[in-house]
């Protein structure tokens, strides 16, 4: 998929409306892709945020070893996948390889883009004190990626129990905020 | 709107598809209504979240004073009233009033609901800790309430700059998760 560069400013443009995210990281020769859904924008540009990880995850362990990652973003056309890397563990699954996923280099991180997301954002975390209470990770985005054939990307968006709202039109009201 | 009880575990998954939310704040005779897209799940039953409010707003001053909210879940239908909301300070607007919204009374917290939104969950801040960095409050669910009528409901969802995502479909997919 033939992805270009997103200011940093225009993250939080991708991120506030909730999608799914498949969020991947690698060590060594290790790599890993898992299913996200609790996330939160904390501040602009930089665009900051914070995720909830469970500790029994594999991806916990490579991200308090490495605090590097990428967050892509799938659309419906991932649906499957989405649920898969969402049902097992990347102890015992090569994910890329079981869901037919192609890992591409990233710029700023050691973590993987996946290609047949629509969107990826390269991110260090930068802070770890909510971790022990909360899981909670906060990461500094430092490179966007976007397909810009994509203008009303058809997310995912989890409801619970593998039901999924698929994201539908967008409406435009006039509005003095970002 | 008639509204029946949503036990408490159902509560992620009103919040995990990240719709915009209409919070809401009382002290003594003033309320305020704030519309808010930066919020995550952290646990879910009691349903715990953590949620951003900018320290300029006049929801700040209430809630770190009340350490009590609401949370409503507007759809489509109040797409003006959820931007209206968001462009003016409740320092200076009774926005219940400019925004023909119907304040009821809740029942665990002072904090009102909004009649006109098809769900809402009182909550208790439970952990002030990351306010100071993040602007991030932790709250508790302690109620919830849903109109049994709306199935798939038309959330919005923030694209930034007055654009929002309305939601669509429903899938549902084979999964072993929550």
């Amino acid at each position: 998929m033939a992805k270009k560069m997103l200011p940093l400013s225009k993250v939080y443009g991708l991120l506030e409306p909730g999608p799914v995210l498949l969020l991947t990281t690698a060590k060594d020769e290790q790599t890993n892709v898992m299913t996200m859904s609790w996330q939160t924008m904390l501040e602009f540009d930089p665009p900051t945020l914070a995720c909830v990880i469970s500790e029994q995850s594999y991806t916990f362990d490579l991200l308090t070893d490495t605090l590097e990652c990428v967050l892509n973003i799938p659309t419906v056309a991932l649906a499957e996948q989405v649920v898969g890397c969402g049902n097992c563990s990347g102890r015992t699954t090569d994910k890329f390889m079981a869901f037919s996923l192609t890992a591409v280099a990233a710029s700023r991180v050691r973590a993987p883009l996946i290609d047949e997301c629509y969107a990826s954002i390269e991110c260090k975390v930068i802070d770890t004190s909510m971790v022990d209470v909360y899981n909670l990770f906060v990461l500094e985005g430092r490179k966007a990626w976007i397909d810009p054939s994509i203008s009303d990307p058809r997310t995912l968006h989890h409801r619970g129990k593998g039901a999924f709202m698929v994201a539908g039109e967008t409406i435009k009201l006039p509005s003095r905020k970002k």
